[in-house]
């Protein structure tokens, strides 16, 4: 399977082609696409996968630092809390919702892959949320369930990095707490979406320091992805580059008693079969 | 006072000087600067300013559209409920919050001024919200209340315009209902900000129809605009050209008894002292 990451090295921002040495940069050749989000608005990932294909590494492992894949998606909407409890770790006594939870991050509130999540001076509370995110290829506004796999263009991992206090700071809206700089992370790479068993029943974990913390399956999902979707779209026309991130399971440290916050040092690691795995430390700001 | 504005002729997008008579095209004399954002972030609304000075009107009323003065903001930060209670209306009984409510809408949610807000076919329930908005010159993280109105590059109004049922379609946030496509407003024109006492205690009011709804004074803000900047600027790095909605009056047509809201042929104008006079309509989709 073919992976396209955004990456930073001699200065400059590039992307390419993720392989086991290092990046094949296809930045240089496709000029008339600054940038990932150019590459999907054109709709021309296969061509970057067929223009890869026999060339040799530029940017060899250790050479280059990973960004996130679309430096500048028009929207970033995050689905909130999207799965069942597992252990009434979530129960309330409230119904479930009719409909899903919204919230907007801006893209300066993640990193990218291998790099430290920030956790800042003003709250000790950074806690992890692992999460599939899915990037919109096609457009469109009030899309149907049955069409929405077809506006997903690439799919990719994230990291939904939260500053738990921070999230109820006022009466309402999760805003503040979700929109601290470097915060959370996505990637590693965009994997081209090609098939619906990639995204309709599929593995996501989470563990801090190699403890599994958050194990479920995106057939789990109150909302589906699809679903998702179609609700969005209802409201906001969805554009190429729009980044979708469909919801976390239970099992985030926030969850626990006494809550297990991260700290510097920590290694998070978020992994979906058929993505691969997002890894970041934490490092005090 | 110089205004500023975005604008649609013949088939393109210019901005330029506000006058009685019409536009005075600017872009094509700075091109360095594509649009408005540029041209903040190069910090030269007053070279704007001077070139202008004397020269004749490109576009005369009647032959342009107002587009919202800025499209592509990095992000917009709206400030929920702001002012106190005038009439019992907003009292359910608990405490003033601590920390201001924040959440985020998407450029596309607005429409400019003398344009229509459009209802969609999914909800009536559509309200209006008049506010001042600040948009930011000069960047920057954790900025201090004293600091704050030199961030400050130009204001602007905002009818924050809301979809009241899908406010609350979900167990939290209002993204949705704060987000459809051409729901609120913004314009008509980004008036330079030189001066505290065009923020520090200016009347702000919403007519519907001719009848007074909303009459308020920024001095009476709950959390005050520099308190904002000061607060927002703690969790994330303002840039120039991101805008700040900083929340509206008691009176918004929910809080009738029965609510008012608006129908198609409504004109609604959101006014404050120093900036002028956003005026829109409303249509069906």
């Amino acid at each position: 399977m073919s992976k396209f990451a955004t990456y930073t090295a001699d200065g400059g921002t590039f992307y390419g082609a993720v392989t086991e040495g290092g990046m094949i940069a296809l930045s240089p050749t496709f000029k008339e696409w600054p940038d990932l989000r150019a590459v999907i608005e054109a709709g021309t990932l296969y061509d970057l996968a067929v223009a890869a294909k026999d060339k040799p590494v530029t940017h060899p492992t250790g050479s280059f630092r990973y960004d996130i894949p679309i430096a500048n998606p028009e929207k970033i909407i995050c689905v909130g809390v999207n799965f069942p409890d597992r252990n009434a770790e979530y129960k309330d006594g409230q119904e479930a919702p009719p409909n899903m939870s919204l919230f907007i991050r801006f893209a300066r509130s993640f990193t990218g892959h291998e790099r430290p999540l920030i956790r800042p001076p003003e709250t000790p509370q950074l806690d992890y949320e692992g999460e599939i995110a899915v990037v919109i290829g096609k457009g469109g506004r009030r899309i149907s369930q049955t069409d929405a796999y077809d506006h997903i263009a690439a799919i990719t991992l994230c990291n939904e990095g939260t500053l738990r206090d921070w999230v109820r700071h006022a009466k309402f809206n999760v805003t503040q707490g979700k929109n601290w700089d470097n915060s959370g992370a996505m990637g590693p790479w965009l994997v081209p979406f090609t098939s619906p068993a990639q995204l309709d029943d599929v593995r996501l974990t989470t563990k801090v320091n190699g403890e599994l913390r958050q194990d479920d399956r995106t057939g789990r999902m109150l909302f589906p992805i699809r679903r998702q979707i179609e609700y969005i779209s209802t409201f906001t026309t969805l554009v190429p580059g729009d980044i979708i991130v469909t919801g976390t399971p239970t099992g985030a440290g926030a969850r626990f008693d006494p809550p297990r916050f991260l700290h510097p040092g920590d290694v998070i690691e978020v992994e979906a079969e058929g993505i691969g795995k997002l890894i970041n430390t934490v490092q005090d700001e």
